[in-house]
């Protein structure tokens, strides 16, 4: 996994960050997660919209977050999970490359089901600062996110 | 098209609203749209959540989903599409039966990009009433919706 590289539209991934990926895919977790075990699947190809993956891209995508939703919602003791892309600008997408959000849902976690989306559009926003160096930021530690990741990376061993 | 059948959840689908079908998937037009063009994409198997489908039916699903987001964005004069599963009801489901929202989106849509899913909440809870004959309510006629779906058709031949 060390040497292996993941772009993020024009951003390169720390993979200590990435927890599992295929020839297609990986997932990766968030720099600010909305709750424990919100992560993304992306396609290892830089493609801002869900039409320009191939089929190929398509099946292991979501056979991924599938696999990915599977485990982590079991691992975060949830019992629904928000699958979503924001796929376009206009829906809400900063980073321009192609991303699932997965995240574990539970009773009474949001008082309005519309908050956690509001709450995706600012961590959307978010995850485009974070590349941007002129911006001043508190987000998490690398080491934190590297450690969530090893925890996540033995579930699929 | 005509002697098909479908079903969502427990109840059957009038086929005249089923605009596209595959194998595993169909896709039909929607009760309380919330915006033009907003449909949904379903598995003809009934399983209550997206971890439940083979690997055959997610393929299927994502592939005809992708296939309908990018005739439906066309068709509506869109720009970006909202793509969203409430997978189980603590995320807002209503029907269990797995079903992909496709959402056209547009310039100034919704002045919250949240209020789209707080739409998608209100609206998953009429799909419910539509099907509870103690519920009163003022829906779309099945003839406005064939009409709607006669137009998608056309789109997929």
């Amino acid at each position: 996994m060390e040497t292996e590289s993941f772009t993020f539209g024009p951003y390169k991934i720390d993979p200590r960050g990435v927890f599992y990926s295929t020839q297609f895919s990986y997932a990766m977790v968030n720099l600010r997660p909305l709750v424990p075990g919100h992560v993304l699947v992306c396609p290892r190809r830089d493609v801002k919209r869900f039409v320009d993956l191939t089929a190929d891209e398509t099946s292991d995508l979501w056979l991924t977050a599938q696999k990915i939703g599977r485990q982590i919602e079991s691992y975060h003791k949830a019992s629904s999970l928000t699958v979503n892309i924001q796929d376009g600008p206009q829906a809400g997408q900063t980073v321009p490359h192609v991303h699932i959000h997965i995240i574990p849902r539970k009773v009474g976690d949001f008082e309005k089901n519309g908050e956690i989306y509001d709450a995706i559009d600012a961590k959307e926003k978010a995850l485009k600062e974070k590349f941007d160096p002129d911006k001043e930021r508190k987000d998490r530690s690398m080491e934190e996110m590297a450690e969530e990741a090893d925890q996540y990376r033995k579930l699929f061993i």
